[in-house]
């Protein structure tokens, strides 16, 4: 299994990987197929410019997981008093031939020590259900976050 | 009761009702103390460019109580399909006096109605135990997202 940093040339993996992560999680075409309409226009220039990170695992040169990383700009906060960044981790995507295999475990090892390098103290994501084990695992806990969506 | 925007002139009041607020929450002053230093640093230029905006609340020309508000970059996400920006609510505090009548509702209504004239359909918060049952009853829910403190 060959890594391997990504850049502009995954644009199209990532979009399909982040929109098979959100079928996967039972969302529908009615909403993904704008979703990532609007994604590929938002990740484009951060996969240029390199505020949109991450990682591809390869089989035989063809891809079959990913990563994305990304810092968030933030005001201190009680866990991460004198730094102004979270991590955030999205987009974490095993093709199912592959799952059950530890690339998903592999890819956060990376991650953390990506934002370790970077210096990088709190790290969030959000989980689908079929990833929350797996991150409970990493030593991941669920957090306040509350949302609302307002009336359109 | 007065209301008004938050401007410059609010540095200090936005610091305090912060760190009351997660004095409030439990935490100590060890943490709380290098937070805020930083916490004035970041949110100062916010105030002054408008990215960190909000209300306070005031009687007989005294502020009682405060909340902020950010637009947070995010990327297309199925809840929110073609918009890559979160509202985000944070530092909602009412001084201990004027607690249970009613002004964090107030003060939440005011933001959710700001987020709609700015288009923004897909709000966000962290909520303090405290906090947690005035948005459970205007219609915020609990998300999936996780953290990890890395080792330092």
């Amino acid at each position: 299994m060959d890594i391997r940093a990504l850049d502009i040339d995954d644009l199209d993996l990532v979009c399909r990987h982040r929109e098979d992560m959100f079928r996967d999680a039972g969302r529908s075409d009615d909403v993904l197929v704008p979703m990532t309409e609007h994604f590929r226009a938002w990740v484009r220039p951060r996969l240029l410019d390199g505020s949109y990170f991450g990682y591809a695992m390869l089989e035989d040169g063809v891809p079959v997981a990913g990563i994305g990383l990304m810092l968030i700009d933030w005001p201190p906060h009680p866990a991460h008093p004198t730094q102004d960044k979270r991590g955030y981790v999205l987009n974490v995507f095993v093709e199912p031939a592959h799952r059950k295999r530890g690339l998903a475990r592999e890819l956060m090892r990376l991650a953390e020590a990506e934002f370790a390098r970077r210096g990088v103290g709190y790290l969030i994501l959000h989980a689908t259900a079929k990833g929350r084990p797996l991150y409970q695992g990493q030593g991941w806990a669920g957090t306040t976050e509350m949302a609302k969506a307002a009336p359109r």
